[in-house]
């Protein structure tokens, strides 16, 4: 062994990785993700980590999250665009259609599944590097509001097969913030809106003061803001409660007609109530990305209200127009994983895995078994199990307490020499009887 | 419409990208892949797409090609280790097993699946940003060859499983090449291996001029180099040849041994001939990375020989005790998946892909029949057909052409009206008739 200076390696603050076991329930999420995603007709793409700054800064979205990359040694004189990795996936999404608009149909549907990082303080919940599975649409010109409708029911869906326990998925639409603020003559729309967003976390009386103290509002108009932001209703009937507050705007109209197209549409579909999943309006959710143009979707854990969103998304009408002169209006949610599996992990939500795929650890009964063994193996790989073949003729012992250590469910004995049976032993009933490769099936559970 | 100043995406070079027909292609790819590995009892995990420098430079492996990451706008006072993107994933599983120890039950086996970034220049088949897929083994104090001779099968199936065309699997041994030069008093070896390593490119004259020239063997010496190196065979007969050239050598006759066992049980387990794909020892191969220690391994498709390496790896008995004090080696094989799609591609062997993984469009006859084209939909999803619903009540026409641009093979028309029944079309044969949402099922292909 050479002699060598050690590296001890500690966890990188903010750069979660997973046990085994862990990671295949991380795995069987995903999958799962997946299925839904498909169920729906979204296909998958996948888009570089990095993007160019002057893509990723295209709407001035928070640059100062943004990690860049550089070649250790990079050459002084080196001209290549700088480049920083994605820190969402609907920037890179917005800017693919842009790029490769004459080669994709309309509306053109994807799902994506890709880490992406964020220089953050790394806080409970918050990562640095982390998994965010997004389903979005964008269209050319128009894009029916049908879609803005759609993404609730495929994420409850997802959620569902997941198995994340009950989410609350909180639905607005930006024009009725800024549409009712212009009702109102308030100028500083987007700093007031920034403090309605924090309605839930400060509440009403936070909120008030904040918009008195911070941005200077008689205390009456601050009233009115939150009144506004205050509405909740798990039907359409949010849109009779602006009324009754008395500001008239277009733009207010629009987005209380849109957001009841939405809600109207989810009761016909989320038919199925037995997720424990809930849809409600929530006029004062803003999303905090600098593109939403209407819908807006934030969605939490019913049974941690504190834990913040781990499902978050909405309308963009004019990303993908920064990339190509074109109007590509798009509508996206993005389910946090990372944050959801982490979450759950923590809370000891999460379903036991496993530490090993592996269905049926095959004996090495002696070096002059090894033929048969393998060929055993072979056999059994064949018909769709999950097969490892032990490593050295070891002690019977030796060889089921690795199975039993790595919660393989079989083991299987080839002949050892001439004349003998192959036999299998349940590990869990801890029966072990006669069987043969070319036809064995697991007890029925 | 916000005016805005356009920001137009150009490819970053180095970093693919594909569309969405060819992506379906690479996702399953990568489920092929996956399904191979678990099949052999790997088990799945990731680690984060960065580590410290000094656990990247632990075996003083290229680090030249490492990207470092920055926040871009980084406080200067800021303490935290500096950060590189993984140049491979078996430096980090290396690290992953170190650091895990009293959680791992082994030998641990796993696969990683995952992008690695190296900042070279690009050129046909180099990329910045690539997949790798790697299937490894690690275990405390000794490894067995068992396991040596486990991964060139596992690659394999997985190759056949994949579709790639056939490979030649190129199998050596470092012990060969520095017990050789070792017994024949040779000192610069790491330099005299750096050269033979090339005699598939340059061929025999070129190392022998090499070594004469730049490392000033005599014409004599260098000759009896350029012989090992130029031994080929199909089975363990490569080790006579190795014995008639007369150098004696300790680690050399270990090499010898452990090839031969190599050789020998791939022989007794690939019996399954019809693959294409072929194993060779090749006394020329050595493999860049440092950490290598014994058995190395090299594939390359056969149908373009000049393409250099498609799949690569290697015995490494000290890379985990870089990290703590423990004698860990380990042993694996990663097939660079983002090489072989993007040549498969370039060369149009790469099988159909398709743009949608939609089974049926619903018809949207009309407003009034959203109810009931929502239920469909949800009907059939609920069997496990892929299904979209047209996002808008346009002409049937219109409809059915982006089924049809969309390659979703069947459209599906609810009821538009009272008392008329459903129907479906099949999209490839042309004809339509009456079906059942409860019970239809597609035509056999």
């Amino acid at each position: 062994m050479t002699k060598q200076k050690l590296v001890r390696p500690t966890p990188i603050s903010g750069f979660p990785e997973w046990l085994p076991a862990e990671r295949q329930v991380e795995l069987s999420f995903m999958d799962r993700i997946r299925a839904v995603f498909e169920a729906y007709g979204f296909c998958s793409i996948e888009t570089p980590s990095v993007e160019t700054l002057d893509v990723l800064a295209a709407k001035g979205a928070v640059d100062k999250e943004i990690y860049v990359i550089q070649r250790l040694h990079a050459d002084p004189d080196d001209k290549e665009a700088r480049l920083g990795l994605h820190f969402d996936v609907t920037v890179p999404f917005a800017r693919y259609v842009a790029q490769h608009f004459n080669e994709l149909t309309f509306p053109f549907k994807r799902y994506q599944m890709q880490r992406v990082w964020r220089g953050e303080r790394p806080q409970e919940g918050r990562f640095r590097e982390f998994y965010q599975c997004d389903v979005d649409v964008i269209n050319v010109d128009g894009l029916p509001m049908h879609f803005d409708a759609e993404l609730p029911q495929v994420v409850d869906e997802t959620l569902r097969a997941v198995g994340t326990g009950p989410v609350r998925l909180h639905l607005s639409n930006r024009k009725i913030l800024e549409g009712y603020l212009k009702g109102l003559g308030v100028t500083e729309s987007v700093a007031a809106i920034r403090l309605l967003d924090q309605f839930d976390k400060i509440g009403a009386d936070g909120v008030e003061k904040a918009l008195v103290d911070q941005l200077g509002f008689e205390a009456a108009l601050a009233q009115r803001c939150v009144a506004l932001a205050a509405i909740r209703s798990a039907d359409a009937s949010f849109a009779e409660q602006v009324r009754a507050l008395d500001v008239r705007d277009e733009l207010l109209d629009l987005g209380l007609e849109e957001l009841a197209f939405v809600m109207e549409q989810l009761a016909l579909r989320i038919e199925d109530g037995d997720s424990g999943n809930e849809v409600i309006a929530d006029l004062s959710i803003a999303r905090g990305f600098d593109y939403y143009t209407g819908t807006v979707y934030e969605g939490r854990f019913i049974d941690f209200p504190d834990f913040g969103s781990i499902v978050a998304g909405g309308r963009y009408d004019d990303l993908a127009g920064s990339y190509i002169n074109k109007r590509l209006p798009g509508v996206g949610i993005s389910i946090g994983l990372t944050r959801l599996f982490s979450k759950l992990m923590a809370e000891g939500r999460l379903p036991a895995g496993k530490a090993s795929p592996t269905h049926i650890l095959v004996i090495l009964p002696g070096e002059e078994a090894r033929r048969e063994a393998t060929q055993t193996a072979n056999r059994l790989r064949a018909r769709g199990f999950n097969v490892e073949l032990y490593h050295a003729p070891q002690k019977y012992n030796r060889q089921l307490s690795y199975a039993s250590k790595k919660g393989i469910p079989f083991v299987w004995f080839p002949p050892g020499g001439p004349g003998e049976a192959h036999e299998v032993k349940d590990m869990t009933a801890g029966v072990q009887g006669a069987a043969d490769p070319e036809n064995w099936t697991p007890p029925a559970a």
